[in-house]
Order: C-alpha cells, then structure tokens, then sequence
C-alpha cells in the first residue's frame, strides 16, 4: 500500500479551455529570449513564480542544501535529466539542483499532473522544461524525448518517477548509458522494473531506489495519510466525522494512519486484516477487528488500504452504485442501507486531495540527496544494482527537516557513543530497524532488496 | 532499551519470617509422597494454586496449547530443564510444557522473585521445583545444580533466562550437551552470551533467541509500557498526570509508548533523541524535542528510556536527593524546585509495576512454541548458531492470542493469495519487516548489523 | 464565540458571470406556470434538486418529522414567512414544513450565501422564494418586502436569522404581528435584538430563542469546530498539521473542540485564557497556557477562539502583512518569521469552510420544533417575551438524530424512573444543566436570559 | 454521581493489632505535656508528618493562603469544629485554617478511614483530635462530642463532611448555634439534609455547599476519574486495558472520564444512557451506545457510572460469582464467559483507589474559602438558607492552583474589559455557566429544578 504517484490539485489560475493551440505547434521565448522549453504559455510565469515562493516556504530542508551549497557545488558537472510530476514542489528542486551546479532538462511523467504556471515560471528562469496540462499519448513521449534527445548535451544523472524515461533511453539511446553515473527512481512501479532490469543482468548503471526510505516511507504512509484521510473525505463529501461507523481494510502503516485519525476524530472504526500480527496490533490499539461481511451493512464508510482490489465486492447485481460527486460515490442495498465509497476503491490520497508539501519535501530532499551520492561516490563504491539509500543519508534527511520544528538534537558525548558502540555522528540504528512498519514489498519483487555492501538489506535471504 | 527480567508484585499470601529454617535443611513431600523437590513450605500449595488459575483466565493461548495436544504430545519424551522466575505465569507454562508431553526440572533465575506459594502447588503437582524466595548465592547454584545433576535424568531441552543454567551446564556438565537438542533463551543477556559462544565457535547447539520475536518486542515495549508507566508512577507517587511536564528521555518503543499514555492522560510531554529518524517521528506525534537541559528546570518527572546511564546527571553537589518512598526520590535544586525520579533512574518497568499477565502470556507462548520447533526440528535444519523465531511461528503466537479480543482474522481466497504472492497460512510479512521499531541491538552485539558476513537475521528460518 | 451564520461553499454549478441580467427584470415561470418568485434562474432546477437530495441523507431529524406529519399536519394553517441562508440545507427544512402543513415566503438573509440552484429547485417546486447570489443591498431589502406584501396573505409565524425580517415588519407593517403567533430567532444577534426589544417593553408576540438551545450549542460549537478547524485549515493552506505549534487563544467549547483536533493531528497546542477556571481545564487537558506574546515568535499558526477583537495585535508598523491566497495572510516579522493568519482573525469556521450537513440538520430541527411549539401552544403558555427551548423538545432533537448512529437508548423502568424522581420520557436534566459550557452570554445581554416559566432561566438573579 | 467521600489506601506504618487498648482507655500527652486529644498512638507523629509534608507539596493553593496570611489573619477569632476524614491532606487543611487565625477542633466522619500516624501529628502539634483507625459506632459518636461538649470553648464555624456533626449538635446542643456564623458542608448526603432543613424551615444558621462548586465538581468527577479507573482497575486486577471490551454504564461528568481514559489506553468501550442528549455526546465521541443486555455477553469489564442501582441485574441464580480478590468479583455465565466487576457495582473511585493529592487540594481550597467567606460576612449577606460559593470564589480557588503549572492568565486590558462588560478582575462567566456538566442533582433534592419557588442556584451571590 505504498503511495508514490500524486495528483497536484493546488490552484490552477489559468483555463486549458482559453486556448486550443498545441504547445508544439507554438513559438514562445521567456524574457531573456531563449526558447529552449516547450510550455503552455510562457506568460503565466509570473503566477507560477507566487505558487513556487510558497511551496519554499514549507521545503526547509532544500533550501538549506542551497544555503550549504553556497561555497562547494557539489552536483558541479552534473547533467540531470528527470521526468518527474511539474508542480510548485518540483521547481524547488529542480531549482535547488541547479543552485547546487547542475543543468537541468526536464519531463512530465504524467499527462495530467503539470502545473501549467509552475512550467512557464521554470522556463522563464531557463530551464528547458517539456510539458503541459493535457498532452496526449504522442506528446508524453515527444517531451521526453526532447528532454535526451539534444546536440551538444548528454545527461549523466537520471531522476525518474515510474520509469520511463529510463525505459526510453534503454530503447532509443541505449549508448547514453556509458556517460550516465547512476539513476534514482521514486516510484514502486519504477523500483520494480529496475530490480527486474537487475535480475536479468541488463541494468548498466547504479541505481538508487529512494522509494524504501524510511524517513520518505513514515511519511508517504503513516503521517500522510493520518492528515489526508480527513482531508480527502471533507473534500469529496461534507460528511461529519463524529459518530459515523468506519470499516479499514488493512493496518500497515497506512490503515494505521486512517484509524488513528478517525478514531481522534471520534468515529468508530472495525479493522479487517489477514496477517496476525498486525491484527493483534489493531485488538491492542482498541479497534474491533472483523470480517468485511460482518460489518458491511452497518458501516457508513469504507476505505481500503491494502494493496488488494477488494472494491469488487461491491459491484453485484442487488447493489445500486450512485455517482453523487466526482470520486464519491454511494453503494445502495435493496432496503435503501448506503454507504460511501471513495474513488471507486482506488487509493484515496492517490486520487482525491492533495499530498502536504511537507511531505513532498522529505521526498525531493531525499531524491537530491540520492542525486549527489551516486554523482560524487568514489568508483567502485556502487555497481551495477540496486541500492537503498544509506542509512545516514537517511537520518541526514530527517536531521535537516528538525529546524522546521524548532526541535534541538541530543548530541552523544564521547563517552556515551563509546558506550552505544556507535559514532556520534550515525547512523544511531542498523540497516533493518525499521521505525514503524514501514514497508511491504514482498509481494511486489522476486528477491527481496539487495546488493552487496552493508547498505543493501538483499542479502537476508530465506533458507 | 528492551526490558525482559520482571519483577513480581503479586500478593505473597505468607510472611518469609514466620520460618527460619532454609528450604535446604527440610524434608517435605507432597500429598503422593513425592519429595524431588526443594522449596518453602509445601501446605502453601492451596494459595498457589489460585494464583494460577487466575493467570490461567489470562493466559489463553497456552490454554489453547492444551487443547489442541490432547491426541498428539509435540513434546512426548522432552525432558526440558528450566531456570526462569518462577510465577504464576510460569507455572502455566510448565503446565502446558507438561500437558504437552514434556518432562520438568526447573530452578529459579532470580535470587527474589519466586513466589513461594506458586513453586508449592507445582511441587504439589509434581513438578521437581527447586527454588524459594530470598535465596542466597549460594543456594542459586545449589538449585540450578539440583535440576541437572540427577541420577538417570538427563536434559535434552534447554529453557533459560539470562544464561546462567546454560552457563552452568557449560562449566560443569559439558557432556550433556550430546543429548541437548536446543536451547531458547529469553533474556537480552542471555541473548548477548550466545552470539558470543557462536562467535567463538563454541556453541554446540542451536539456539533460539525469542527474545527479538516481533511479537514478544511489540508487546514487552510498547504496549506494556504503554500502561505500566501511568500505574507505576501511580503506584510510587499519587501524583495526577494532568497538567504535569514530562521529559520523556528516548523515542524509541519504550519511548512512544511512556509518551502516548501521558499525553492521553493530559501531561505535556517533552522528548530527548541523538536519532534524528526517532526526533523526526517524536515532532510528528506532537511531542517538543529539546535538550535535557533546556527544560529539566522545568518540568516535574524526568522517564529514562534509553540503554544510556544518563541518571548520573542528577547526582551533582548542588542538588539534594530526597527519598519519599521506596524507588522514588526528590531531587531538589537549591531554590525548592524538585523533580520526581522514579526507580534512581532506572528502567521504570523493571522495578516498580508488575507486568500485566496478558503481556507474559506472549512471551511463555514464544518460548513454548520455540521448544517445539527445535524438539521437533528435522535433522540439519538448524545448526550451532543462533536463530531468530520463524515468522510463521511468530504469526502463531499472535493468532493464538486473538480469540481473547473475539477478533476475526480474514482469510485470503485462493485468488487473492495468489495475487499477492502469498501463501494462505502466512508469512505474510518478509521477514525484516519489523511492524514497527521493534528491535535495537546494535550496542549488544560484536557483529551488530551482519558485520564482515551477513548479519544474524538472516539464520531466520521459514518452516 | 457562539457561531451562527455560515457561508455555503458548496458547488455552484453555474456562473453568475453567465447572465447579466438583474432577476428583478426577469419573467420567469416554472413548468407549472407558476410566478411568484424570483430568482436567478428557473433552468437550474435539477442541479439543485440534486443538492437537496444528498443533503436529506444527512438530515434524516427532519425526514422523519415528514413521517410522521404523515396522518396530523402539525402545522395545519401556518403561514411562516422566513429570512435565512438559502442552502440545500434549508431547502430541506421549507420542504418539511410544507409537508407539516405550513405555506412558506422565503428571502435570504446574506446577500452571498444564495445556492441559485437550489433556490431554483425551490422554485420549481412551487415555493415563493424571493433571492438570488449577489444581491444589492436594495435588491435585499426589495426581496424581504416580497416575502411580506403580499396581497391576500397574511403570516402568522416568522423565522428569522439576524432578525432583518423581524425588524423590517416591525418597521413597515406593524399592524401584521396582530396575527402573528410567534418569532423563531437562531442568530446571536437577532436574539441580543430581541431581547432589547423585550426590555423595552415592545416585545408584542412571543419569540423564541434556538440559538441556545443545549443540542444546538453543543453542534455548532465543540463538535462542529473539532471537525471544521482541520477541514478550514487544509482547504486555505496545505499546512502539515503534525509537529505544527499553534496558540489557540480562548479555552471556551469553540476552544476546546479546536485543541482537541490539533493535538489529535500532532500539533503542539497553546492555548491563552483569561478566565481562571478554563486556563485550569486546559491545564489539565495538557495544554501550556500562555500569554500570546510570550509565544507569538515561536508558534506557526495563530486561532482567535474569543469575542475579542484581539487581531489588531499584529497590525504595528513592523510586520508585513501578506496575502498568500484568499483568506490567508501571512504576517511577517522584520528577521523573517512568519506566522499564518486566518480570515484576517476573523471567526475561521465562519469563513472558511463548510459547516457539516449534520449540524445544520439539529438547527433546522430545533428551529421546527420551534415554530411547531409557538404555533400549537395553548393561549397563555407564552407571552410576549424571549423564551427557550423546553428541556423536553431540545431532548428531541437530540433523539431524532440517535437513530442515524444506530444508537440504542436505554428506557428506565417504571421502578428506576421512581427512584431517580424523573418522568420516564424526559426531561432528564433540569433546565440549567449545561452538558459543557455550552453557553457564554454575559457579555451580550444586558439581563441573561428570561421569562416567566419553567424553561427560562432568567430568574436566576444576582443579589 | 457525585463522589465525596475517599477512603485513603495511603501507606500505613503501623499495624493495628500492635496495641489492643483502646484509645479512649489510654492517657496520652504530647510533647509539651497537652492530652487534650484522643488518638491511636502519639508515638507516630513523625511518620505522620512525613506525610504530611509529601502532601503540602501537591497542595499548593493552601500554602499560598498561608503565605498571604503572614499579615492579616483572616479567621482571627474563628473556632471551628470540624468532622471529615483525617488524611494528610486534612491536616494540610488544618494547619492551614490555623496558620490563618482559627482555633480547631476535630472528630472523623468515617470509622475507617483515619490515618492514625497523620492524627498523631496534629495532636503532637497541638490540635485537639478525636480519632482512629476502627473506631466503634460508639467511639464515634463519642468523639464527636468531644469535639464540641468541652467547657470554655464554643464553636462558631463548622466544616461538615456528611451532616453528622451538624446533625449531633442540633441534636444536642441546639443553643450552640445562637453564636455559630455558618455551616460549610461538602458532601452530597449533607448538602442534601441541608436542603431538607432548610425547606423545613429549621436551618438557623447560613449553609455554603461546596460539593456544587465548578471547579471541585469538575476535578472530583471528570480529571479525578480519568486517573483514578486505570489506577483502580489496575490495582484490583492486573487487566491489560489494550483490545478490552468495556461497558461504561451512564455518560455524565464520571462516565465521560472513564471513557476518555480507557478508550486512550486501546479498550473498546460502549455506553448505555437513558438521557437523549448525554447519548448523543457518547456518539459523537466515538462510542456506540447500546443497552446494556445487547453486549453483556460479550464485555469483559463493566463499569458503572450512575446513580441508579443497576448492579442487582448481575444477581441472577444462573449466573456464578467468585471472589477472586478484594473488590474483584469474576460474574461467570453458565458456558464459562466472565466480566469482571468492580467493588460489587458500587462506584469505584471511592472503593478502589486513592484520591490524588492535588484533587483534594481543590476540595480543602474550597473549604478553607468558604470558611473565610461566611466567617467574614457582613451582616444581612446571607441569610438562613444554603449557598453555593460565589463564583468568584470558585475562580480564586483555580486561580490559586494555576501556579502549579505554571500557567499565565491573560488579563483583559481597560478596554478589552469595558468591550466584553466583564470586571477585569472576574467573575467571568455568570453563575448558570457550568464549564461542563457539572452537576446533576435532581435525584437528590425534593425540589429538584427550581419546583414551586426559583430554584437553589438563585442564591449564589456575587461579593
């Protein structure tokens, strides 16, 4: 149940429907005349600009990487190329990977998700951005394509969300390859090709899944969702969450997080589970912990948060399904007994509101730091596999989020670290301490996580 | 900061000064004229035997255990020696061992925390119990000796808490380790001397360290601690939680669970961290991370949660000390401020509340099932080293525990199973995937996180 | 800090952009030929009745009423002339009252919470609704005046919210109230009206106060804003509540409901208080109470909770104030703190999010009961004075709703009733008992609250 | 569900069966040769002053009072015979009225409840106490009139807790009253015959009832339940609350904190209520409410928060009790099912646990206030009749407990004053303002909700 992909719903100030002229078919230039960008309206810059100014505001940890990398540039050289959701979020990190020496081209990896404003903002400050609201099948690709496909530069960093754009260059360019120094991949369906380019020997690069994180994983799941839940069901229905009776299928992290909320929000919650362990976590958390069919014609909401397609269960012939807004809709019994589903079962923060920027911070600080580790790794510290990121990168990512809060760090004296036989500087716990169940993956890949240095979970294997 | 030796409250119904003559000088048999034991005083047994039934109500699934071995005996023909506190709890352990098929000779592993009454009814049912309250040192090993060192009876299982039979067996009966098929040890000691004996290529058995089970972790941190730090501090001050300023030293299990339970409460909850992954987490619950010494002017009740000896910060010229009760002292500064510190600082669970017996149950279940599974093993599957508790069995412990919350696990169909890539009856989880922070032994061991060659967790088996 | 009027940001289907035309120089005609309306226009019909049907689900108080009404019409022969939001939500409530009985005139009193749509679908549905989104100061004037004078009907009830209505008959067609039965007041302010109007002896019909009417107290503040200070926040800034310091300043039911829900969400929550018995619930409900300006540098968001006009704090010559989006300012200190402020310190869920269906479903119930009570009741019970809601009808309303949460009251037996000194059906709490600290109103009135019967509280005095 | 009376479960250093003389057969002095007092053991005083002493620390409001009083003394002048229970809290209260100015003579209201160490203090420090440990009926009364029947010596205050002292001297020595200025009572059953004096026409002299102040009402029955039925069920079983199902019988101020708390620490908790308005409090809080029969079968703890004698339901023939330790009952269903039940139905926090220290604080506050005030009185201020504490009273005495938390109060400026018609110094909310429903006496008083005259609230007065 692991959530990577997000729909921007931040304002959009500008209407698609003004103007019908392909972005291709259009010759735009920003203000210093460079026109090496493909946008939708170059005039919207100044709009973007505002919604980046605010994003800054909660991405301390990015900005801080600019204020350290005023002196030493450590992406000096570097020649990103990324495909990656075009949001206010994005352009701080593609900015901040600028101030830290690298050049940038950039891709949407989503059709829908560009921020039209944010692209035009980009392309103004000369960044060749590719991408729009609305491309098409055809559009998608060409924009990538633009993004490697150019006379005089050569990427050698990919940043990918979900993959395509490393599939696309293993198709087209597959001799880029040789000037390329690692990938960094976001995505649980990304992380999962790659692990499959691995297992047949043709992954040609490093790569660094910043996927299975932990300080990304606590807050893609369980802090995300704890807000998100509720933000979510507000949004699409106005319903009131005291007293209303709430099935969770599933207590990973991310049912865990919709249950606390919930229950705070003083709703009554039954938890469905399969795995014993978590469902003893549930009994001792205070949730009733049950069959779906036992409660399903009491509950007044579901929500899923498994990995499982179980929303089909609800598609028989004796229910009624209701669209009453966009996302909601309401299953009705024969006796008229209704209740509400979200997003057609999908996973609701991947659907239906918007993902905090904070959140969205912890991941674009973790991609840059992934950035810069495989860029500056002295040779033959990564081969060609998968990695996670290290442990102390890890904590490093967290270290620098701590300002925000105003927190103060306990520092280990020298005698205290010598006696935890750890270095005052981390990393404070092992590979596999995990902070919370933060993740899941056995079903999704054929080995487990591996490599071979000390960073690369792989290498507990099962007798 | 994992806590696993438990100190017994429960009401001792006689007076240990009303006989002064040591167990050793008596001769007592119980009501068959069996006399192979050495304990207090035999017509306790009446009392004893209440306290077991009642922690049998609690202890569900080896009651379960029970039922299930009325046709096969998984323990026919073990003959298992024990050193443990001896408990009502672990009189029904015993009991189950017994109902199992299982032969017992057990001694105490605490010089104190025998409860007289309890080792009298198992001596009345007879058990060969050799233990009593207020032992000396030198009775300890008397005891231990007097379990082994019987003339045609030999061991061939092994339960321990802390090392000291294990050790004992080492130093005086080498030998005996021919028949000995395995050994589970509990204790984070115990533990620790084991992967020391292996690293030396010394050990001669396998051993099963249940200590580091997900199942046991979760509930000997977490939720007990959840509860035993409001009814310790209750018990040992009769102060009200609301309003009061906590400094809650640590935010690992231990940590998050002393913090949940005094913000429920209404006390304002302040955390220390070196971990910026656990500092992190701490700011997300809503708690302030400061320095101990920013707030410790100010707040009423310092909780240490860490492996470290941070007490010693307290003991300074300038602050008097004042003891109220016993375990709990003032420390007060020279202008009047006190602040109250429970248990000189140490481990509050391990000295001033009792565990619930609901939270020994997981635990006696783990060393149970752990028995079987070494007695049981096919030849080969487990050699000289040290193993962590199958997932599966870890599953168990937890399933066995749910029918007492009258919680109803779902059953994956066929299909589902099959998309998920798991097997119906579990593990549902790999088995790194840890459920929340649930173990920290990098500061235990030598070899802490797989070190030159894979690291422990790897000796993991899946039957 | 009562919060009575709400701005509906439901969806608008249509834009008023659309037609420029004034509905006061429209002809409009619904399908049954039907013209005593006015409204934007009649098209929108169905997109309202859509809104109206999803709010019934959430109002099922009133739906049942309507079962009820089915055989006795309640409201047989009233005449109610009406003045409040025209929401989904009322459209329910005049639907209910039509099918009690009663022929209703409907104006709006706020020139911007006008649903077109909905009043469409009122419209079409026969009723004589007279508003529109928009409207001009005269046009709202003109449009009460429509409700009123009407040749060849007369009111004998009026529904007031702000007491416009009232005061407009009171000031055009005095001679009207001769058969008018009674007033049904639910704002703050048309109550402080009336009960200046009581004082001055010009009070002639009896009016009734719902505004503080225990049940509705107890929704439109504690529950209410637990649930719409997260929805208010999320919806104007994408602001991650976890870890987050906010100053909530008043500690009364608005206060506490917004405490809770932060808290809840890993906020660390400040509260400021005047009053020594609050500042002491909040104490120990673990909230620091503080003086603003002792944590104004330090905390992230700022929510007034009081009457007081305390904004005016942070307009001085040193802070910048910027508009971040519609609602939210940022307020920023000379070294670059900022803080975010809410609807310029305005009462938040006033302005910035929607009120949950449900609440308004206990205010058009009690407002019905109301009109029911004052319309039915025998000469003499009322007199030309301010009343509350009988005990007895508030534990309706509270009943009516039980059955959404599938909730079982348990009946006292004839023997229990006896022994307790109460009627088996109610009332079971006397008229003073507050259920929270429900009401506030010494601030507004110059004499509490009062009357001459049992309901009125008003004769407790102050010696 | 008002709870008054607390049995002290504080530490005894001294057995009882030590000594078989009774008191009243023994000759005593105390240091500085007085015998005027009756008591256990004058050699204990110094434990008893060491509890004292721990006390005086959660007593922080009373040793303020001391201080202000270095000057003025407040009760110059005052005798006051008092009859409560003799704890280390009611010496703190003692010393305290002394300190002040007064004179003190004291008996106890409960024949179990004296700390005899505590006793031996205050004899040692001079006051004439009349009490101990296992007193007889007899012994009882005799103190009692001890206290008052001594030459040279009248009483001109009385401090009450349950109405005997009261009830001995109308009985005995009704002249008494001509010089006594007013009866302060704190328990329900005395405010009750109070009452009944009063409506009589027999009280002659003004009664304060402090049981009804809000701010002892609130920490007797919500803070101090939220603490005390964790504390108590702890003590009386070793329950692990996590995943329990539990019935909390009644949602008033009690029921409301044993909910809160166990639904804190993971139990699943149901509440029966009979009152429509307090079971949509319970809904919209998160807990199904059902009726007690529906879910019987299926809890494991039931908890009983009413005034209703609703325990006889469990004393069924087919139904199994056990004793299984004091205060525990285990009530067994004929197929082996069982709940646990608590002090035999009977309300637990008088039964079970202690009384923190600080809620007894707010208490003697409240005594020693009301004591001052009617002692200070003008003439014609109040009259024969019973009263409840001005509410500015009642804000002093949380005022003076803030410290402890070292909580700031806001104060309102001139202007903000003169905004709000608030005195800048309280009272600030008027006297029906009840911060919580704080009290429901209509089961005790014959004239519950005002009956024929206004009701009793009427005669709070404003100083």
């Amino acid at each position: 149940s692991s959530v990577t992909i997000y729909y921007s719903l931040s304002a959009s100030y500008t209407d698609s429907s003004d103007d019908e002229t392909s972005p291709r078919d259009k010759q735009q230039k920003n203000s210093k005349g460079n026109g090496d960008f493909c946008i939708k309206n170059i005039k919207q810059a100044d709009f973007g600009r505002r919604e980046i100014e605010i994003a800054e505001q909660e991405m301390p940890a990015l900005m801080a990487l600019r204020k350290r990398a005023q002196g030493e540039k450590p992406l000096a050289g570097a020649k990103v190329v990324g495909c990656t959701h075009i949001t206010a979020q994005t352009a701080v990190l593609m900015e901040t990977l600028s101030a830290l020496g690298a050049q940038c081209r950039w891709a949407a990896c989503n059709i829908y998700s560009t921020q039209n404003e944010v692209a035009a903002a980009l392309a103004e400050g000369g960044f060749s951005v590719f991408a729009w609201k609305g491309e098409s099948e055809d559009d998608f690709w060409w924009c990538i394509d633009r993004c490697v496909n150019v006379e005089g530069w050569q990427p050698n960093m990919i940043l990918d969300d979900g993959g395509d754009l490393t599939h696309w260059i293993y198709k087209k360019y597959p001799n880029m390859f040789k000037k390329i120094k690692g990938i960094v991949e976001e995505s649980v369906t990304g992380v999962h090709r790659l692990y499959q380019l691995s297992k047949a020997g043709k992954l040609c690069v490093p790569a660094m899944n910043v996927n299975d994180s932990v300080t990304k994983q606590k807050f893609d799941n369980l802090y995300c969702c704890r807000e998100s839940i509720l933000d979510g069901l507000k949004r699409t229905t106005d319903v009131m969450f005291g007293g209303k009776q709430v099935v969770v299928c599933g207590y990973g992290e991310v049912g865990k997080g919709c249950c606390a909320a919930l229950k705070a929000m003083g709703s009554i919650v039954y938890v469905t589970e399969i795995d014993p362990i978590c469902a003893l976590q549930a009994c001792m958390d205070g949730f009733r912990l049950v069959k779906l069919n036992e409660v399903i014609r009491q509950v007044d909401i579901v929500i899923t948060c498994t990995a499982q397609p179980n929303r089909n269960n609800l598609r028989t012939p004796e229910l009624t399904w209701e669209r009453v807004r966009s996302q909601v809709d309401h299953v009705i019994w024969p006796d008229g007994k209704r209740i509400v589903l979200l997003a057609e079962g999908r996973l609701l923060n991947l659907s239906c509101s918007t993902v905090p920027t904070f959140v969205l911070s912890i991941t674009a600080t973790t991609q840059a730091l992934a950035l810069i580790e495989l860029y500056n790794a002295p040779e033959g510290r990564y081969k060609q596999d998968v990695y996670l990121l290290p442990k102390k990168m890890d904590e490093y990512v967290a270290s620098l989020h701590l300002p925000t809060f105003d927190a103060h760090l306990t520092e280990l004296s020298d005698e205290q670290a010598k006696y935890l036989g750890l270095n005052k500087n981390g990393p404070f716990k092992p590979n596999y301490y995990r902070y919370g169940n933060a993740f899941l993956f056995s079903s999704y890949f054929d080995r487990p996580v591996g490599g071979s240095r000390d960073n690369r979970v792989k290498k507990e294997t099962n007798i």
